[in-house]
């Protein structure tokens, strides 16, 4: 974190911190930057959604000048679905890496969108790795584009995505990253990294509160989008050359979500950006990891998968462990935590972002430990199974 | 109003008050209510959705139960395709009355649905009649769906839904009813008025904040919907029945957004609910319509018209007289006006909806006419033709 890192406050009012891969806990200037109200027509609000779009831009050192940034209401799931039904043709044809309840829900899409698609389905956390991925393209010629999650937060893997996109251009065929927890926090600027869009939401790493999502992407991929869409409200080149013709969202946008947001992009930027905001994470996510393994949890993932957003932990084995009295206890001493979704061992999960550092991290600790000793569990060793799992996993 | 009313109290922060319909100037309360984060998934927030989609579903009466409340991320057009694209069968017609940009975006919305549709358009302004439908219904049976525009704010024309309705039901049709910025203000009581669905949104008469719209709709016209969405995100079957069987939202919602509009939701039953939010409205228009006239200013609609959310004034003939001029002055004076979208006068609109009273009403009336004043206008009379489009329609 740098020096000129604001001080991190705890939330007000007594409410508990969201300890959950978005919505999260965000600072108070976020939250009072909504007391207000503005014309969404006014030019006072043109220029901040003016302001936004340029500082999501300067986060992919797009150098070149060959990317814009297009907002667009709704969840973070809508702004996907804009993606995929834009930057897919109508007669593409895609390969969905999946391993995870989002990889599935692209997959979902497609269908919604009637894209012929594919899937390489890796379970619930194992990784897709760039050779299967240029296996599958060199046996499908027909595949035209590649679809990716960054961190995918059902297992909290951060998945491999630079070998991925090599592996993916150089094969000819073009790569669209869901980023939606990961933005702002893992780089992804497109020196390092090609891809022709990317999409996240405002309440994930830039800590702003929920109500919208955008896509970043290629110019000429935006163009290429013109009359592809199967929804007028989630019409991304629409929405896209509307804005750049009149600097107004096409339809009503959520003004003050949108005023907290700058004020969340401003605090990242004084933070030190996605390298700032980055590091605090992964030392929330050290100093939990650390922790709770002191107390006899075991994480899901071997080390150098586990992203710096969310962590899963295996439920203790012992009898007297049961996860939603566990849940209530962590909540009544203010940690609001995440059930899990792994579909062969029971677990639940963690999140490291949001207005928390390292000091909240060790409280969750102790609120783990004290919570378990309510309960009466005096050893938080997951069952055998669990381990039998983690070990499919290469380190 | 109710005597129980609770006072209108001014902007904070000396902000503009928006005359606007929707984003509007709502209470601090109101605001205030987002200064928390919530955990989407937690106890706390389900309870909040569950006691807003009651609330809502109070206001129209249906006392055989035979109704749900339905919301849906993003801005109110997202929810007025997902009613389109959900309660109309893929081999149904649909006849869609246009006077306005609203009608006309629901046309659209048809066309990138892929929905068989016939339009009555009136034009700019002109309401579409009972009698009118009736003929188009008998002349063409294969039209099984009318949609019409519940207050259309292009002009704010109240358009006749209840002799729309009798015709539509007469004829064994089924009617749609976008009543966006008409809901919670002009009654909609599934007694009086037949409908199968309707929608509004947040940020109209409610008075909340933008981010979410809402969908009303007969249980059996929501289960008939199944399968029926061309789009993942506005499947507002799959939301209505992962939220009746979670009590969560299928997506991230916008918890902020939701949590203020839950308090604007108290506000307006303490204000009488839609009687007393409709009565206290009206007064805002008679105050805005009479001052507004004293100063030479004609409206466009006959009396009978003119709808308690939004008024459409003729632009001053005078050769001194200048738009963005005259937005500007009002702006600088606290008012945020806004501006017509009438094809064949110039025009401009003023809302009467959000925290105002007569009081700022009046205060308007004398902005407007010390900005008159500033740009050399004497009159604020229309040319001649102005007068002439409104001998057009029926007192």
């Amino acid at each position: 974190m740098s020096d000129t890192a604001p001080k991190i406050a705890p939330p007000h009012l007594g409410e508990p911190y969201l300890l959950t891969p978005g919505p999260l806990t965000t600072s108070y200037a976020v939250k009072q930057a909504m007391l207000r109200d503005w014309g969404s027509w006014d030019g006072d609000f043109r220029a901040v959604t003016a302001e936004m779009r340029k500082m999501l831009l300067e986060m992919i050192n797009d150098t070149k000048g060959e990317f814009d940034c297009v907002p667009m209401q709704g969840s973070g799931t809508f702004s996907v679905e804009a993606m995929l039904a834009s930057f897919t043709p109508r007669d593409g044809k895609v390969l969905v890496l999946s391993n995870g309840a989002y990889g599935k829900r692209i997959a979902q899409t497609l269908d919604y969108l009637n894209r012929d698609h594919v899937v390489i389905d890796k379970g619930d956390y194992m990784p897709p790795r760039g050779e299967e991925v240029t296996a599958a393209l060199r046996a499908d010629p027909a595949i035209s584009h590649v679809v990716v999650v960054h961190c995918e937060t059902s297992s909290g893997i951060l998945n491999p995505v630079a070998e991925i996109s090599q592996a993916v251009y150089a094969e000819g065929r073009k790569l669209l990253i869901d980023s939606m927890s990961a933005f702002g926090a893992i780089p992804l600027g497109v020196s390092e990294i090609r891809y022709e869009a990317m999409v996240s939401s405002a309440n994930k790493c830039i800590e702003g509160v929920p109500g919208f999502g955008f896509v970043i992407a290629r110019k000429d991929e935006l163009q290429a989008a013109k009359g592809r869409s199967h929804s007028l409200s989630l019409d991304l080149h629409a929405q896209w050359a509307h804005m750049n013709k009149t600097g107004q969202w096409r339809f009503t946008p959520p003004t003050h979500v949108v005023v907290a947001f700058l004020e969340a992009l401003k605090a990242h930027r004084a933070e030190g950006g996605v390298a700032g905001r980055g590091a605090r994470y992964a030392d929330n996510r050290d100093v939990l990891v650390e922790g709770m393994r002191g107390l006899g949890f075991e994480t899901l993932l071997k080390d150098r998968w586990l992203s710096p957003i969310i962590v899963t932990f295996f439920n203790p084995a012992h009898k007297s462990f049961d996860f939603n009295s566990f849940y209530e206890a962590m909540k009544r001493k203010g940690f609001i935590i995440y059930p899990g979704k792994l579909t062969v061992v029971d677990s639940f999960r963690i999140g490291c972002i949001g207005q928390m550092d390292a000091d909240v991290m060790r409280q969750v600790v102790q609120a783990a430990k004290d919570s378990l000793n309510e309960m009466g569990v005096p050893d938080a060793a997951p069952p055998e199974q669990a381990l039998i799992e983690r070990a499919r996993l290469a380190a």
